[in-house]
């Protein structure tokens, strides 16, 4: 992509010791298709401008907080000011930051969860709405070729009427009070002054949703869901069991752990209809296991001859050769670069990222869930 | 084995066109423990005597029904009549052939469910208690030399304290009506007047029960279960997802199903605990995994070298060549045959085999998971 | 089977500590086809009595030699002698005692290498020709039902016109002196003497050989083979690499070893032909992959519908409950065992078990590679 | 990284069509390191400049031919002038293009096969020598994180003393004759006038070569190779099977093929030692197995705790975020980066990526190979 047509990112959070800024970065460079122009990268304004050069940012569009960064590209001509900022920040920061810039008019792209309550993102989708901005909520692991392979698949019927749905996503680095050792990671995960009413269900469980809605299509009825907290002295959950009722009829058991010791990042998707199955798990990312009512089962692998063309669009490399984490992400971003070339010339285009309405729907799974729990893992419809 | 010394069986059911007698039959003789003494392999009187016939059974001994059998073989002097019965019918008869051979004195290794309802369990173990005969039920998984393994392990603490267990049983056979087409296997699994009151829950869902509590030694306090009869017109269940407590504090999640297209016989354990994790799969039985707290992950393979010594009994082969179905169930057998030898001689002998306690536990899970299925998914209290 | 249909065999070899003649009872006594009747389990003739009656088979018939059984047997009438004799001895007496037995009118099963040298094995041949017996040799590898189906699909023209086979049988049990610590198993297999010219290539290689040669149905047509005794001290080799061209154009690797440290029994086929794949291993029977042109990929389960009637013949269980070598192995003997009750009632029948001309085929086999690396890893011509 | 501190990156090769071009593009941009300065994209001058703007390089540094590029850049000042020049053409011009560049002091990453003759490689090397660039090939696959934990481990003594290795590199793309459908990657790769005397052992051997050499750091004695050409009318090999034997007294078996239906990228190292082994595949490249004596199986995980510093830097995701082809590659340009950064400020540095010397061997290689194949697969020694 020619340097003038790259997308100018603005970043707030991300800087020194963080780690999800960093992917968001090179997610954003894998495809030259942005600029990382500006940036207000701590919350500490020191660090902030620190980490702004060190990451080859203007010295004066390093900025010491987001507010500062705000007020200055603002007042910036448009062919020169940020266009999308992406929000790497804490959880309870992600709304009052996302409002501000999407009322300035900038096109925002936020880590989950959206924002700690659902009256906050009514909030958001309002503002939005009137302004009219472009909003990517990054459910990263909707970006995975196959995952776009499994959505087309069970549109296109291969596995008939979805019956059950198994997803998990199981974690084990929080099995030890790893919190007290100051592990930042750790730290604010763990605290709901920062991470909001949801331990592992906001941190991780929000995406096992996200990954089981974008691909079924189906809608969650009612839930009940049994939070646990093992480590002790922990605030927040850090295990949840939660049975699903869709309102197709359909039913699924959805897991959710940071204390499964072994686990490393086990995020895995089983869909079982009437006349097929699907499973996909994402250690293992480059095949999915499409199977049929008469037992054959195929292993379909991304880059392979014959998937679906969303597939293959989101693919970079021939069958073989492994794309991973980084990859899958760096979709989420060229959708949004997509999306955002299209509005520059206001052509026609359907968005292919997880939007704010997703993210609102990921804010109400996690309140259900955790009313859920408190009330004696009661069985409590689920607001749609 | 001498041939004076092998042990004279006689079975009930498992005649022409039956599935698990031919596999109990394989189990007893893969050792030259057992000889296949006598039977009445069906409850139509012809077809009884014909398959005891074919089976290799003496012809007097080819009884047309187990009330022949019973009466004939008690009348036999000690040292020829049948020694171990095994009761390989539907489960709605299970209860009464054990309850008449037990009365008689004889041993019985009986197929699960042991009995429909957890009065006739009880009135079992009356029985037992009163006549002393040994009693195994064939919760046939926990055979498999890993699954020894496994328990060893735990009992060890080689992974510290018990938080959570997931167990499946997934299996796809019955996604179609199946019974509808007169397969006899299904027919009658999916009859309520020869099941009983589960479907799945009892067909499967019992040994995934039976398999978690002899592996974690845990107890159960409460469940919610959610049951479903997915295939239209189908009268008991054909899939469950169950939440569980532990008495211990740890917690569960059991799920079992028979509409999952592309499974087979998909039993998986996963136990995790405060410093480790263990995972078998009964598809892939001859491995099992085991994680330590820094991540370590070991795979540890049936017939290697340090292994607990229960596990290095119930293994045939040395490592890599893989032993199977037939031979977990043959240790069950096995097993057996050590206790009836003990007895023999009158000599003190550990149990190594599922008992009428656990055949009782196993009835009290089905009705418990029915109840709650049947109250909407309330949680309920397990009764132990 | 009835009691009097049951094949009446006798066997030399296998007593006390022995591995491979446990197998054999146990493949004999799974589908209750055979009967084990006579012994001489042991060169050293207390040991063999002993071990006859430990066994179940009437003292009178437990015989301190093969030479006495040999005698003996011949003298009993047609409906009481054995009619099989299992020959499970160490190697180089297979060939002595497979020609007394087949002189006298006895059918064979022996363990491989059927002789030491072509010349024993022509020899043997003759002696077969003359008398009529029927004769098999224990490539146990064969009888699993998914090699069966891989030369179904091989036939049937699956994968075209092969190209490329890569096979290879990697242990690790021989990478220290084992044989110094008096291991029995160890001991024989890497003694000249007992074992023959060959160790890994003449105990494991002529597995794979096999392997290869059953299912893709080419010739070889030279080798050019690498022998290596890694082991200090060691006679034999103990790791093979052999380059193999076939009649047809096709090429070859195969490689051989019982040093490759982690290794347990890993036997492996690959076979890529113009428009198609195959892939198995042994120690994941119960699965095989074809592959298309087209990069599908299909696994294919044992026991799943729409597998070849042979295939399906050799399975004893459903798809999902897997079956291991002891089944692969009873699969040899259950098609000896037709083949003899074909042979009671003179009706025709196509041999569906490892032959003498297998396993003659295979003493060339280890005889060439022997010879190809002895003159400097140069390429020979395979005879055929 | 600071924006001036960026490396300046020239590329030849790699416009539009081209696949590895892209690939380079990626590697170099994940970590911002470097910035695309300019470019002589294609031999076809329009389309090189056409390629060059539309990758956002600056309109007079999309330069139509690489001698242009050389000319004009060698003018520039030190601090606007490219610093790397990325060779990505096709393997019949990365000598003469390295050459002019590397006379005019610009640091080289060339790809893989670093010339055509050893002759070549020889100049190459001396040019490299007077002027003292720095000078990287891409045998991208040792950058992959547990390459190096493989490495480190086999220095560490993990495994013992190396025995037996094996390597195989096994696709399926070329089984037919794709290069007369005038498929790009076909074409070039498959005509001896632009890849050289190697076909399959030349574009994807030599990496096979490179992977085994860097890990196990053994030493080529020599040799043993059968080259087919199975795709009727193709000019150059498109399978091989070498055996190897090494200085040490180890062993090796390295096969190459292209047209093995079903397979996609399969490249697998295996590796035996006296008292340990090591296994890793690429399609799988975020786990690594290591085997010890007494049968204990570790699966050692990418970003697992416990890894070696060098495994750990390569490293940018925890466990359980999959890292792929393109992170791995990347580390070679990061590599690279630092020691042209070690350059700038005359610091001592150590590589740590491949070398023109690796480059060479790699060369040697191929010709020895070939050489062998030609003479009825001989054993010839590897020149070292």
């Amino acid at each position: 992509m020619s340097t003038q047509s790259r997308i100018r990112l603005g970043m707030v959070g991300g800087g020194e010791g963080a780690f999800i800024g960093a992917v968001h970065r090179a997610a954003a460079a894998l495809d030259s298709m942005f600029t990382l122009t500006a940036g207000a990268f701590s919350s500490t304004p020191e660090k902030a401008v620190r980490s702004g050069i060190a990451l080859g940012v203007a010295p004066e569009r390093a900025y010491p907080s987001w507010q500062a960064m705000l007020d200055a590209e603002r007042q910036r001509p448009a062919n020169e000011r940020i266009e999308l900022v992406a929000i790497v920040t804490p959880n309870h920061t992600h709304y009052e930051i996302a409002k501000a810039f999407a009322e300035a008019g900038f096109h925002i792209i936020s880590d989950k969860p959206l924002a700690t309550t659902s009256a906050q993102a009514a909030d958001l989708a309002a503002v939005v709405a009137r302004t009219g901005v472009l909003f990517g909520v990054t459910y990263n692991y909707s970006g995975y070729p196959l995952i776009k392979e499994a959505a087309a698949l069970v549109r296109d019927g291969a596995i008939g009427d979805i019956r059950k749905v198994f997803v998990e996503y199981h974690q084990g680095w929080l099995a030890t009070p790893l919190e007290s050792s100051g592990q930042k990671q750790a730290d604010w995960r763990t605290d709901p002054n920062r991470a909001g009413i949801g331990g592992a269900i906001g941190d991780i469980g929000t995406h096992a949703e996200h990954l089981l809605t974008c691909v079924t299509g189906l809608q969650i009825h009612s839930l009940c869901a049994d939070l646990s907290s093992f480590v002790p002295g922990r605030k927040l959950d850090d295990d949840a069991s939660i049975l699903l009722r869709f309102t197709s009829g359909a039913k699924g058991v959805l897991t959710v752990s940071q204390i499964c010791v072994g686990e490393e990042n086990n995020l895995t998707l089983r869909i079982h209809g009437t006349t097929g199955s699907i499973a996909w798990r994402q250690e293992d990312p480059n095949q999915l296991t499409l199977c049929a009512l008469d037992g054959q089962r195929r292993i379909i692998t991304r880059g392979s001859a014959n998937t679906h063309p969303t597939t293959a669009q989101a693919t970079r490399l021939p069958s073989g050769h492994p794309e991973g984490f980084i990859e899958a992400f760096a979709n989420i971003y060229r959708s949004m670069a997509m999306a955002i070339h299209a509005r520059r010339t206001n052509s026609p285009h359907q968005p292919d990222y997880p939007t704010l309405h997703d993210g609102a729907r990921g804010v109400a799974f996690i309140e259900t869930v955790v009313q859920s729990a408190a009330q004696g893992s009661k069985w409590l419809p689920f607001p749609h």
